[in-house]
């Protein structure tokens, strides 16, 4: 059951919430990858608080840049694999375009704009951003949520399946 | 028209955003007392972010208890009266109870329990609080932005309507 433990670190790398990382490393161990994952979403959704949903959109790079050097270890480069796609298909101009219209969205709700972008090339995140601008912020934060909790199963799924395969290859 | 102008501090005791203050501030003066609410619930609906939402919340002193000292006069007044029912209806048990799951609230949800209380008895104040503390921190985000509406509406109306009468009898 090694492979299936997540610890608080572990957990915030997935999630930059403290309540969400705390509450995660109590669930831990799960009996299977599907477990941590339905716990994952129960945890966000129904426990942490709205702060909670802030504090984890706070710990992601504005879509299009650099996570921050002092940014989390782990999940910096997963945000930057997440982001390959994007950045492979990105001019310069749209680059600035993705920049000018973060600026706008942060401008209005407060927060990053937040998509699980990976797979998605630089044109279809620069539509999705200039479509939800115009919701109104309540329903922004649902949708930001919802994109964080892709992130999170994707990261989630990365993190266990890498733990399963050291266990397995006996390289823990 | 000068009885329907809303200064910045005026705003601010009606909904303690900040950004809602100064919203009001740029659309004011206004045709009608109706047109004042309605511009007021596309600002607090549309315009406001998050953060805004949970600034306003956080002025409010918890439903049972006196504003603190520090807090805005007019504001802290207005509320004495909204709760004036809940207050005069409630035993010392009642209080009791309902500081108790204030406590539960502000532990689940990270934002103090917002309800507009103007002639509720604290009974059913109560059995708000336990029936809406089951909601996911979304649901209730939202539905405690709602009763800030209604707050805000009351007393918007009670400041026009006192500016009104001021000038009609000539003691502005």
């Amino acid at each position: 059951m090694e492979e299936m433990k997540v610890d608080e670190k572990e957990a915030l790398a997935c999630c930059g919430s403290t309540q969400f990382a705390k509450q995660m490393a109590l669930a831990s161990p799960f009996p299977s990858l599907d477990h941590a994952v339905s716990a994952a979403t129960d945890i966000w959704f129904n426990k942490v608080d709205v702060n909670g949903w802030l504090e984890a959109f706070a710990a992601h790079p504005q879509i299009g840049e650099s996570p921050s050097p002092s940014s989390h270890t782990t999940s910096a480069q997963w945000s930057k694999g997440e982001q390959s796609t994007a950045l492979a298909t990105a001019t310069d101009l749209g680059l600035q375009e993705l920049s000018d219209w973060n600026a706008r969205y942060r401008q209005k709700f407060g927060h990053v704009f937040l998509i699980c972008a990976a797979g998605r090339s630089a044109t279809e995140i620069l539509a999705e951003l200039t479509n939800r601008y115009w919701n109104r912020p309540i329903v922004e934060l649902e949708i930001a949520a919802k994109e964080q909790m892709k992130i999170t199963e994707l990261r989630l799924r990365k993190l266990l399946s890498a733990k399963a395969e050291a266990v397995s290859t006996g390289s823990q």
